[in-house]
């Protein structure tokens, strides 16, 4: 076997690499995917430049090391995880903000920033990058790029896809590209930095993003609103929308979320709770109060059991607080939890809560959903009181997650709305995406990295033996 | 030479080919691009299916007839013309609306409608589609795929690729490939879809579409602010910027263009306008008084010689006009309007507009701009009394269209920001992109198309002697 971490530390210095009896060493091998099959990477690298992460695909090119890249590691699926005789290279101390430009409304950063850094270093200057995933205090926009990270926020914003106008990108081999501009749009020539985005590291490893940012919205309002089941909320927000109500977050939990945060939310939910809606506008300061009556209004019209409704930052916050207190809460009461962000067209959410539900009467899990309803986004949490190390507890949880896939693809939806596929959802594919669409995707990869080194195994499944023939 | 002509009628019905003879068949050899170089296809053929758009790939592959798909032929850079040779394959037939579902907030939609149609149809039921290029009245929704087509409310509403979530493509040879998905977000495999979009039917055949739609935001508000110059404007849009203002629509024009409405506008302008914006807000009835409001006296502040605005469509419409009249007046007052859709960084739009002037004074050529301003998107058009036929014409604009796209460059921007490549643009893409980028596109085209049949020669320029050998 080659000695790839010795190799590395001599071509980038010891500070660089996290070899063979490192006390961090096995953290490489982790990140924040349920129920993971654990293997420390035979190295990680923590590379400073472009320089250095593509002299490290070259020397692994030359001796048939695979690379997984990884970001801050707050990945769900398991996308930054090595793969067996594999390498990490970590772009984590690439933290850089190059520049944040008021006038081209763009930002030039190194993927390690940490994106809750970036908004806070944008918003500084009245600017606004609006994709929010949860994870957004410790995750970074190289890893937001390389998943398409979603958020809250996606609803009105889109994802984080609309926001990267231009990438660097170091290859397998050690090439560096530069592809995109820095223009709000632009067609000139095939959209390779589109093509890439999302590709979880698969096509190769991002330096350098030009993002793009928006004015600053200069007020937001929050609204939540409880009901006694989820049919009544889901009509509440199909007649909002009916209405023309574009709100830049529209989530939504159920009662088995509400139950879990019940006693540690400051705001005492009602004891007939069914589900809760959390609604958030922004725009101009004149307008917020309108807009909370309105919304106000039609919930209450539409049965809601109690609104409540802010647009003092600090109110806000405390409406946000029940949303945000969910899954630290599950955590904290299961020894297992497994979160499927499943997504399904928008007019299905209430049924395929409905089938979550008899989902966990057939199994005896328990279950809690909530997400992000105006894009059908559903976090479903599969929970576990059992030992997560016990293979036949994991089998369960797997086959109940199988059994989500197979009610979400029945409703027209798909496996990950935001957290990707990694090596967790990536034999569930197949429920999917029919053998020739996955061929074609096959096809691109080894466009990108004909060796099949750049984290390898991961995103789509291999070829059955009949197609490979 | 194959006749191409009877074996399509043979296989699809003389009712589906216009071959040599047919009066018809000289249009499908020209679209709406300045100066082209016109040659008649070998034969337009309009399929009116998946089925028969499948059939038609496969013969032409055996045949090895290169195949250049068209939409409305409203392109403006002679993407859908035909290559020598080669034949048309027209979607102008393929106008069915298969689905408005009003739930999911989704349309299903066949390639030749038109996007004005699909607008109505979904206002009808309260949804919105948002892509607004000024051609919507005939262009169509597979164009707008092809070309990843924009429009004024790109600026807050994003362009075509944003709206496209599924798509069915035939590919030469005949396979039919759907991928993509009917939810709002979705990051299960590569993102085929993406990178589909803005490909000019040099990929395959767009056979339908699965299009997002919006809630139809319940008002709007439309606002036209005249200054003496452009620094004025500019300094005016970056002032509302900076302040959180997000219209969806942020329009721009310079005297030029001014001067040549002033006779045919209602509006009657200031004698000493030398630059016009309009900017359109929507959202919450109640709030179109305050935003209006808030435009206006920022406006008034930063030195405007005039503002209007107008909430009712009526009005609203009468703000438009002298927007809308620029390009017909342009185009009667000349004989030669090639406009060419530079984009560059938001912030670079004065400067920008200034070196068009130079451009101007320096080839003694008559320019008119305006355009996207929120995007920095500029429509430069070039403008001449002579014959349109005269080769030394056609070289002498060309020319000055070479300087525009040098300052374009030299200020960080891109060639096209809407309407695409196509013939017309594509040997000044080395000027923007490397060889090295240029052959990453070169290799993706091939993945699709290794026949490279399909729409051969649009988009990218061939390799250079130096690079392919």
């Amino acid at each position: 076997m080659t000695d790839i971490a010795g190799i590395l530390e001599r071509e980038l210095g010891s500070a660089a690499v996290i070899g063979p009896g490192h006390e961090r060493l096995d953290d490489y091998g982790r990140d924040e995917s349920p129920l993971p099959e654990f293997h420390p990477p035979a190295c990680a690298v923590l590379v400073e430049s472009t320089e250095q992460a593509a002299a490290v695909l070259r020397i692994c090119k030359e001796r048939a090391v695979p690379v997984s890249p990884r970001g801050a590691g707050s990945g769900m699926c398991g996308g930054a995880l090595p793969v067996p005789g594999g390498i990490v290279l970590s772009t984590e101390r690439m933290t850089k903000i190059k520049e944040i430009d008021a006038g081209d409304l763009v930002a030039v950063v190194e993927p390690g920033v940490v994106t809750g850094v970036l908004q806070e270093a944008v918003e500084a200057q009245h600017m606004f990058y609006p994709p929010d995933p949860a994870s957004l205090a410790f995750c970074s926009i190289g890893g937001n790029a390389a998943t398409n990270a979603g958020g809250p926020r996606a609803f009105k914003y889109g994802v984080t896809r609309e926001y990267i106008l231009g990438l660097e990108v170091a290859l397998m081999g050690g090439e560096v590209l530069r592809c995109g501009r820095r223009t709000a749009k632009g067609v000139t020539g095939y959209d390779l930095v589109a093509g890439f985005v999302g590709t979880e590291g698969t096509f190769g490893v991002i330096t350098e993003l030009v993002v793009k940012l928006l004015p600053n919205p200069p007020a937001a309002a929050t609204v939540l609103a409880v009901f006694a089941d989820m049919a009544g909320a889901g009509a509440a927000i199909s007649a909002l929308l009916r209405e023309g109500l574009r709100p830049r977050v529209l989530e939504i939990a159920d009662k088995s979320s509400i139950d879990h945060v019940r006693p540690k939310s400051r705001y005492r939910f009602p004891a007939n709770a069914g589900a809760v809606v959390l609604l958030e506008v922004d725009g101009e300061p004149d307008a917020m109060a309108l807009m909370m009556e309105k919304i106000g209004v039609r919930c209450d019209d539409l049965g809601a059991l109690d609104v409540l409704a802010a647009h003092e930052p600090a109110d806000r916050r405390a409406l946000w607080e029940a949303r945000r207190l969910i899954s630290p809460s599950l955590k904290e009461a299961y020894r297992v939890k497994v979160n499927e962000d499943i997504c399904v067209p928008r007019g299905r959410i209430v049924e395929m809560i409905a089938r979550v539900q008899q989902v966990s009467l057939e199994t005896g899990i328990d279950t809690a959903v909530f997400g992000h309803a105006g894009d059908g986004n559903l976090h479903v949490n599969l929970l576990s009181h059992d030992d997560p190390d016990d293979p036949a507890v994991r089998t369960k949880m797997w086959a109940a997650a199988e059994r989500v896939f197979a009610h979400t693809i029945a409703l027209g939806g798909t496996l990950s709305g935001e957290h990707g596929i990694g090596t967790t959802k990536r034999d569930y594919m197949r429920m999917e995406q029919s053998e020739q669409v996955l061929e074609w995707q096959r096809r691109w990869k080894l466009m990108w990295d004909p060796s099949n080194l750049m984290n390898p195994g991961k995103k789509i499944p291999a070829r059955t033996k009949a197609c490979s023939e």
